[in-house]
């Protein structure tokens, strides 16, 4: 330390909004000392490392680092990095990322549902005309993956009538839908679902997940007559090829995607023009700065006073 | 009475599958005389009339009528006839009209609200571009029309986490959102709406109520930077030509449309190619009849046991 009062904030969110990661701490404490990758004057000043898609020197010559905060609900940018310091990580999931990921994803699950896009082409045509429409009791939704944001999805879901159930790695005891887990139960729940809501870690065991095998094994006899891929995780869970095949092959109603890999979507890939397909720019739950920052410096203030810090990371996991 | 055992039932639900509506009295009730207009044997068996935009000869000489169930949550479709027969008129709106209502408001408001319009026009351009985005409490919903349909609506737009208010021609006491009423609230509800979902009847009160002095009164500091009006209740409402107008210098933002008058709506209207505007053809609650037959049948047999009659119509008021 050099001679500050409290201890240093390091951030390394490469080209995004640093100064707005950094202003609520500047605001609520303006004594302790706050460095932007990569201007770090002593790195014996790094208490705590706020990281999106750090490069992997911003965590090299830390001695003093105590903990890592990831500024998003994934940590695939930051666990496979090589020589990860051996300290706590801790997930970003503010109650504002959720909310946004709720909007998304029950916009997307309803556009498939009520058959916006038929809707839409019919509209482009000036066509007047009724297209057969099952109601939300009789829709099977699926989520894979179900942590704080999966359980957030059910929560607005619900109300709107669809039959819920989910997958997990491992087994929920607490949930209030039907949950399946692991490998074991992965078929189980293909089977019954219609709408496949994706919210997966990006991890060893989850990269390209979302592939052939697994879009067969969804149900085949719902209302839109093949099954609807909604990812909101991360592009690496999804095989594209794969999913253009079960697309043009039917396999597939539709699919809503938020996240690929790379990214952007190359303006070569033939997923932009498909007619099932929906695309957003990875703009699902675009945290706002200001109000993640505002978490984080909560965050800390309890550690500092001695409290656990929440959301840690299994790096063993990934997640 | 011509011998049967059970009062009769007409069904006039001019080409609005008449046999769907009959099946469920027909498989429960096989002794009740069932009638399907213009065929009536015997107008004194007619105790109950089922109407959807009936011919007004068929309410004519039936001396036995006790009850009129519209087929709809709408009853403009009656109340307006000449020589209507004296006797109580029920709205059918069955929980499965209120949650398909719920569905299409959702989708709608989602649809706006983020942005989908200009996000489906940077995909069919393969642009990735990200456009700003407020969250959901941010942005006023304002639901006009405060009856079952608006509260069914209000139930699911709230986990969403939407600001929400209404609405309703006389003041509601035990609503749970803040609740403006009558002509001297509308200004001030007006001025807190970024988004109008208007579920309201179709009465001489609220003929042509979406103008373009109501438009001019929508929040016009809202995150998409002008108003946006989603109808689900009945064509009538809208001043067609007021609503082009505003959409196109900018008061209006965007809009959805369900219902218009008259349907189907013309090809040669230029909403359908508004570049602002959705449109779904009258789809947005369509009962299945089979469903609404049982809550009508059950509404019967628990009249004929001596119980009150649900969801009366006020004739004077027109809903």
């Amino acid at each position: 330390m050099t001679g500050s009062e409290l201890p240093g904030v390091l951030i390394a969110s490469g080209p995004w909004a640093p100064d707005d990661w950094a202003a609520p701490f500047r605001r609520e404490q303006p004594h302790r000392p706050l460095m932007i990758w990569p201007d770090v004057p002593d790195r014996n000043d790094v208490r705590y490392l706020l990281a999106w898609k750090p490069p992997e020197e911003a965590f090299e010559g830390l001695p003093n680092l105590e903990v890592i905060f990831s500024l998003g609900a994934g940590v695939d940018h930051i666990v496979g990095v090589p020589n990860l310091p051996d300290v706590p990580i801790v997930r970003l999931v503010s109650g504002d990322l959720a909310q946004r990921m709720n909007e998304w994803v029950t916009l997307q699950v309803l556009l498939h549902h009520r058959q916006h896009l038929d809707y839409a082409r019919q509209q482009a045509s000036s066509l007047w005309r009724e297209i057969p429409q099952a109601a939300a009791p009789e829709v099977r939704v699926g989520i894979m993956g179900y942590g704080e944001l999966g359980r957030a999805a059910a929560s607005v879901l619900r109300p709107l009538g669809f039959n819920l159930a989910a997958w997990s790695r491992s087994p929920k005891e607490d949930a209030d839908i039907p949950t399946f887990s692991g490998e074991a139960g992965l078929s189980s729940f293909l089977a019954r679902t219609d709408i496949l809501v994706v919210l997966l870690p990006l991890t060893n065991a989850t990269r390209g997940i979302l592939n052939r095998s697994l879009f067969e094994r969804l149900a085949r006899n719902g209302p839109l007559g093949g099954g609807v891929v909604i990812n909101g995780g991360r592009g690496g869970l999804q095989v594209e090829a794969d999913l253009l095949a079960a697309l043009d092959n039917g396999t597939l109603a539709g699919a809503s995607l938020d996240v690929f890999e790379p990214e952007p979507l190359p303006t070569t890939s033939r997923l932009w023009l498909h007619p099932k397909v929906v695309i957003t720019p990875h703009v699902a739950a675009t945290s706002e700065a200001d109000i993640q920052a505002e978490w984080i410096f909560r965050t800390i203030r309890n550690y500092e006073a001695g409290r656990p810090l929440p959301n840690l990371v299994d790096v063993a996991r990934q997640y």
